[in-house]
């Protein structure tokens, strides 16, 4: 149950089968740092690459295709007091036909962190905006493990293997579980957001570097279809794909499968309760692949057994 | 500012320019009962219709095309003890290939309403979900106004009409707001559910028949492209289209348009703000056309002027 | 056996039910008119309502829900000299952040129809375009009979009673069948393009007034879910939804249908047949609903039994 | 000019980069071999890997990103008298709820190839389409080039690089052109089908191992965004996207981008002339990416120069 104290200097654009930079035993921890979106550490300097650069990946000894990779967020929290946004809501968000009419051609507007009180504002006084202090809900927007079939997969998308899911419920504290389809899983770990909005619509959240503290551990034999996750209060199951209707379909039938399997419910139980319970959260709508969440309230899990 | 006590023995299975079957000032209220989803009513007795039949319509005397209506929810609760949900989770909502493996074939499930205590529970004994003891969260299922270029829409779907949107956040003390396009707006109500999940993801909420008070008033010359909601937390816009991905690009669209014209924010103003605070809500993913809501923090917007 | 000629003068913006303009027998033709998209007659003359005005409906007697109304289109020419198209493919055919740098803005381009050689040209010398000759291939654009549940659907769109299809491929000569939803199926008809692209991508084909005659039959007690067609070289089964993927359901699995139930094959073997040899065509991908043709060149069939 | 002969024991289940099988000069051509999708070779001796393995990569001396591959299929047709075929159609392509009845479950069908006559016949005699000889017409299912940001991108689906877009226009005597991403460009080749519908709806053509030869060649500094293709009759582009809308989309783009900058339209004519005569081909409407084809015919661009 070591706690390992590591400092990336290799960084990738893609989740894949690279060397592993750090070899670990399950149930060990990893204290690290990421870079944000476009390369930059905490100091500000560029990394080398650009687009979500991934610190990893990280080989779990034991792990082999089949098992579960268990992934807790220990500790999650910006170690610069600058981030970054993009300024524009995609056109794949808005309607076809929509136009924006802008005063002025800017590509980022700048973010000022304030780390003690836990708090975002607008760096730049151009706007109404200026007087908005956002409360910060530091999450990983892409993260997951090395894909099946060899594949090396851009961390502009997402998949079963996870990758850039955006997801704002991925913070501290939470527990997520990913397919492991390589021998020692691979995780990778990249683009922290102080701050996002559901779907990630304008292409980014507030992107800064990240101190994280992750336990990586396996469920071995246990084999899952999608990326999963759960907290205190709810289980969650996540599907990464387009349109966002087949994103919904696989995390519905994902969590299906974890009322069955986890919870022993039977498959009709299991149907007639997410119909009237079933909850489900936006992800990221901007990527090749959009991200849906359903989740359950454990409260009503805990109640029927 | 009258209010209208109105009982019902016409019911429309489309939104359309149907005779009205009472005419109001704007200001006044209704009080009246809707039917559930197969057409029984207080006494379980049918109404001749099936298929979220409607109460109304209702001509709001100086609505004219290009106005919007405001339908302010005053009140709704069941007026029965009893309520029925379908039990299968809509193929369109589960994986391509998924089948469920079901031990019995049953076409509904029966749930009995506590009134007083404002919960349901499962009426029939046959699983583990017995035990539960749902809160009643009344929402209506089916409302809207009569649609363009002469059309009558079935109950079955929605549109910028409004229609079978299945949005839960439609309970009491919520303000909707539907473009008008017909003289007097036509204003129909129905499809009353004392529960449902996310997305009605079975077809179905707990279908039931509702006592309902709304008033209805005009913004007369105001003109909106899609449905509109309020309560005290959040202003939301509702897109109804498919693929999900459409009823996003809606929804997120016409919240722009209401940050803009009724809110004073510049467009990039409201794309920065959406970007990192927007939130969306899944309606209706079962019929022919999905509903999305996105919606946004009303303290957001006090926090700035 | 009756030839009815008749001339209309009152149009619909929907297909619904409507009081029939004629009623005639199972197997009578009739000889009528259709006014184009913006309801120009063959003198130019507006007939009072724009957007794929109908001509009809048309009462077959002794048609009943359940039915297939069969329609063979006999003849179908412009009658007057002029058409109109749309000039910019719509934003939802072409990528997302797409914009066209045109030059000049106009809503319409005007081209002129040889009656005698079957070409049409561009009437405006503007553009290298003019010295192109298009070989008339006159088709319906919108057609269809009355939909279920008293609906009234937009001529703007389609569905399984058929509507703005936008199919290229119904010629003169085509045999066309819609399920019956309706006493008498209620048969409307317009929207003749002189010439149309795959897609009707901008909106349009060259919009004009239309010569048209069809005998009108019916299958009694054969129902069908989604509109066929028939010409001398394939069996033809009509998808309408969007997004795209579903209109490709609807076809394929129509097409199946009809290969068992009409030519008796087991499903088995349709899927082997089709696997191989099925051929897709593009309806409309502009409408709100689009259209998917799955079809099978009737030779096949031929040559197994 | 050189021809070189090569017999490949290496196989890839990714397009990406991979050492370099060959490395040849631009305007060489390639006389090689491909297995069929399990991996099969003209013996049936298994290479190793299954998916649609692919033969490659062949290296461009001069290939820089940026600039266009264009592949000329000299030669294709199958080296063995022998193919396979899935049996059932996807679920994806059929409508939801729709469930085949199968008689037996069988996983494939085997298939003789007459490569003299050009035709094909099912081996089994278990069913009526026994009778059927249908006409060779060998194509390339998976094909294309290293993509971008060192992706390796499984031959289960497609993208900007190509991949398994199963378009049945890929045939002997089509030139194809591919975006340069890498150094060489990095050629990849296999899934040979003798025989194949629109769609690819069973999820497989006749699968068989292909004998193949190729010429590659540059356009330096020019950059395309999606394949392009030619024939003596057309000018086609391709779109690959879920759903099959975004398909349309690419493509529709793309094959404007063609007509003006490499037959000199303004983008108004281009628009005007696709929306009377653009015609879409479908391909692949299994994968996780979809494909469709925009094209035009050539004949139209000579009638204007």
């Amino acid at each position: 149950m070591a706690t390992h104290v590591f400092e990336p200097d290799t960084f990738y654009s893609t989740l894949g089968s690279h060397p592993p930079i750090l070899e670990i035993d399950p149930g060990d921890s990893v204290s690290t740092t990421t870079v944000d979106a476009r390369g930059g550490d905490k100091n500000g300097e560029f990394c080398g690459i650009s687009g979500n650069p991934q610190t990893g990946p990280f080989f779990v000894r034991g792990a082999e295709p089949g098992d579960t990779l268990v992934v807790k967020i220990e500790r999650l929290w910006p170690n610069r007091a600058s981030g970054f946004t993009s300024v524009q809501i995609a056109p794949n968000v808005t309607e076809f036909g929509y136009r924006p009419a802008f005063d002025d051609i800017v590509d980022r507007a700048d973010w000022s962190l304030d780390l003690d009180s836990g708090t975002a504002s607008l760096s730049s006084p151009h706007n109404r905006l200026s007087a908005l202090e956002l409360p910060l809900s530091p999450m990983l927007g892409c993260f997951g493990v090395a894909p099946d079939r060899d594949q090396a997969i851009s961390t502009a998308t997402s998949g079963a293997h996870g990758g850039n899911m955006d997801y704002r419920g991925f913070v501290e504290g939470v527990t997520v579980y990913f397919p492991v389809f390589v021998a020692g899983a691979l995780f990778h770990v990249g683009d922290g957001h102080a701050i996002q909005g559901d779907g990630e619509i304008i292409g980014s959240g507030i992107e800064t570097s990240m101190n994280v503290t992750f336990t990586l551990s396996l469920l071995s034999g246990k084999s899952i279809n999608w990326p999963r996750a759960e907290n205190d209060e709810f289980i969650m199951a996540v599907g990464n794909a387009r349109p966002l209707d087949e994103a919904v379909q696989h995390a519905t039938t994902e969590l299906i499968r974890w009322m069955r399997d986890g919870y022993g419910l039977t498959e009709r139980e299991a149907h007639l309760l997410l119909g009237q319970c079933v909850r489900y959260d936006v992800g990221n709508v901007y990527d090749p692949a959009y991200t849906m969440v359903a989740k359950l309230e454990k409260s009503l899990l805990a109640e029927m057994s």
